[in-house]
């Protein structure tokens, strides 16, 4: 298991469509002793539509090392105008969590990293609150209470993305943190923020989604998982689900059977992230699933 | 089965909460031969909050006609303000279907109506277009084809209400009807309108919810069954469900998957509303599903 | 809320449908200062069949005690021939979770029991191996290890049972427990085990049941949580759930995509009976869901 | 949309996984004027497992026809030992149905067809039963009545095979046929008799799973759309699905509702089927869905 994993390597693609593409990127892991676990690939349109890609594959020729087959990778990249990536899969992603006081989606990641399900390394969690600190220490990993008042938040963001950059971040996860991020913090870590809103968007964006969700007596309630950019439950989509609900359910009742269904939907997300399952493009992601 | 279903009787109430309701009601039937087969009872708040009640019985007492038993409820409904109907099984509903060109959600309904899973008549369909007239007339229907120009639309809509007055109409389901009904139409058929909107309310509200969902990225696309109100997509929800779509779906694609979703969302709210299971207070729905 | 809680009582019933009983039993709240709040009623069959009901109410009188209104009700039950219960919300059940080493559902059940999503008191956990004992004893709950071999397996059980007894247990969860129970256990505690079954039974009765899964190539996972007869996996279901997976999943894989779904169908279960949803008749359920 | 059709290919392969096959299928591909649309590829283990693949190209190569084209693969196919085929997806499938009384999955089928949701020719409707007549011939297909007795079972099945050679039929759906077909016509259309089973295999094999579902009192009932084998039920499973169901479902209710899963069970497996999505290996299916 572990030498497979040590092997192992995703390449993500989003170019404009071309003929000949597939062959190429083919032919060049083949002429570099790759061996193709598993591809995914689609295009809007055949006919000059956009061109996406997903290749897992098993590097068997020890004699290139991962930096060379990047660097080799560049002529092909450049040939087809490609957006990619090379990602090892035992390279494990470094994952900032940013909570509030509620703790269930802090839980189902930390949980779910603890019994390897999600891989990935979380050197920090930050708050704005000191409340879950204990847990968070519980297993073992740093916790930061950085306050956020609205006079100093700027000061407080500043704090927070040295400590990202510190720790060599690669993703923030806000598992309701609650807070309105800066566009100068949205663009530091561009597609790398992702929030659960607990709602199924774009129905009810902003604040008390279940409260609104219960004026409004809707049959199902949900939550999405999206990458954060300047609009406010704007950005682009990566999960989504919903949770039946009835008359009888009051709006705290509500909020209550949502967690269930936020956990869960940001979890799924965040593995997706972290197994280069994602690509991000004209705010929506496909995702290879 | 024949017998059983003429002898069924439904109760629906709805009033302020107060002390004693159910046994007064549970008296009332039990010193007039009812037996009660099933019985939901549901309030807001037991202080002083909002009671709905649904009770189907089965009335073995001869001596005593349904017309009877109704004006001898009047006195317990009155004690308690009552909002309340009392519906024989056995009486069929007789419900009015109003479609354009796509004929998904007709079709649903009257397969439905066909095998016995829609227990109602069905005296005619109405729409703005022909092409539906053979696959209606095929079932033995009567099919009014009612042209609707934006200039004699008033005209039109008055044709469609003498029709289901003639008719005794109980229930008017808007099929994919994809016309705006007047707040005449509205106010004429209060609370017996119901309408499937191809989104999941209160997302995509109005026109091409398909297109907007494939713009804004969602994961899941719905439908949602609906009291028609004055408002657009804004009245009392009746039943919702979603369908999992992913980046593959172009627009048509995302029409085409939403047609499932739509018939099954509409034939369950139009059953519901058959058996009696729907009370509408301050636009939502209380369904005793 | 508290104040609420306190004087909310539940009352189940199970009988032999007849006609009068739901006015004899809304006549005798309705006399002891009783408000209902919600009241769910079933026949299996008007004619003769089996009659069960589910009520909710306040018991606004403070003239009399919980245990006098019991008393007062033996009356009516025996008219009626009922088995009843009556149950205060205040008071809390006493919950003892079985273990292996597997922790997903366990924490499942802790995360909701301190988030107050369970309400109930957790006395003790009880394991055959050591491995939980930390996350158990860091919610400051009692841990026994008590390791069951197959030559002292009636000793473990009887130290079980002491325990059982010495905690005053109203209902055990075995979470993942992974030890088939003897007859005595089991009649011990009659319809108070609750299992959680890692498939969709019937399907994949008996060990291993996602290589069984694998072997067959389902495109669902389930998980059933159940009631523990003798016959093994053959208890009264209480709830039952799926997941989707596809041929890309291996037998670890679907083991782990299982967790998600086992955990959100035991914590169900748990919470039904702890709300007192549930009447066991005939190998079935009555979930007043 | 017409042109695109024509010229689309789609290739299904599965063979013992080696280093370089996809390499040699895309630059197959290229040379020969093909732009691949879609791509999905997945092996069982990249060391020594099974490797399947899906590719859907247009091919803009006018100088080259179909049949050359898969004469030329033919060398490629070779050197990897590749169980293979191309489809076109401009030439529809023929799929002859076979129903008995029940008409709802065939209803379904022939909705989507005459909707153009599933893209295949329907030649003829073959059943036991006469009921069924009208509906099907309305719909332009011819109807063939075999009645089908214990006695003269062997010679029915000749007639129905002598027809489904004479229409030229590609698949045959089995909407709820209710007969056990013999090893012989098994034989003679292996992997391409798609059965509806009406439980969530393999829960409740065999006859009346409804009765069964009812008994063992399950919380969900299911159907299985699945190639037909010797064995009963016990095919490759193509596709299933769920629906809650409570302790309020009569076996009647049980089947009414279960016809609304079976239904679109059956249409998304022959969907995928016409679709070229399944191949078949180790009596289960990889579905490129």
């Amino acid at each position: 298991m572990e030498s497979v994993m040590k092997k192992r390597i995703r390449l993500l693609i989003s170019c404009h469509d071309q003929p000949g593409i597939v062959a190429a990127i083919s032919t060049f892991l083949n002429h570099h002793g790759a061996n193709i676990v598993q591809s995914d690939q689609y295009s809007t349109d055949p006919e000059g539509g956009r061109f996406f890609m997903r290749v897992e594959f098993d590097q068997n020729n020890d004699s290139i090392t991962f930096e060379a087959l990047k660097t080799a990778f560049t002529d092909v990249a450049a040939e087809y105008k490609m957006n990619w990536r090379m990602e090892q899969a035992s390279r494990k992603k470094r994952m900032a969590i940013f909570v509030s006081k509620e703790d269930h989606c802090l839980l189902e990641l930390l949980w779910k990293w603890h019994s390897n399900e999600l891989i990935c390394d979380i050197p920090l969690v930050i708050s704005n609150h000191d409340e879950l600190r204990d847990v968070v220490e519980g297993y073992g990993i740093p916790y930061y209470h950085i306050p956020v008042s609205k006079e100093r938040k700027a000061e407080a963001e500043q704090k927070q993305i040295e400590l990202l950059h510190q720790y060599n971040i690669d993703v923030i996860v806000l598992a309701r943190y609650m807070q309105i991020i800066s566009s100068h913090f949205v663009d530091t870590f561009k597609d790398k923020i992702i929030n659960i809103h607990h709602s199924f968007l774009p129905a009810f964006i902003g604040a008390n989604p279940y409260a609104k969700a219960f004026e409004r007596g809707v049959k199902l309630i949900g939550a999405t998982a999206h990458f954060v950019t300047d609009d406010l439950d704007e950005g682009p989509i990566i999960e989504q689900d919903v949770l039946r609900v009835n008359h009888r359910y009051s709006v705290p009742q509500l909020r209550v059977a949502g967690r269930n269904v936020e956990r869960v939907v940001l979890a799924r997300a965040v593995n997706w992230y972290l197994e280069d399952k994602i690509i991000v493009y004209s705010n929506k992601t496909v995702v290879f699933s």
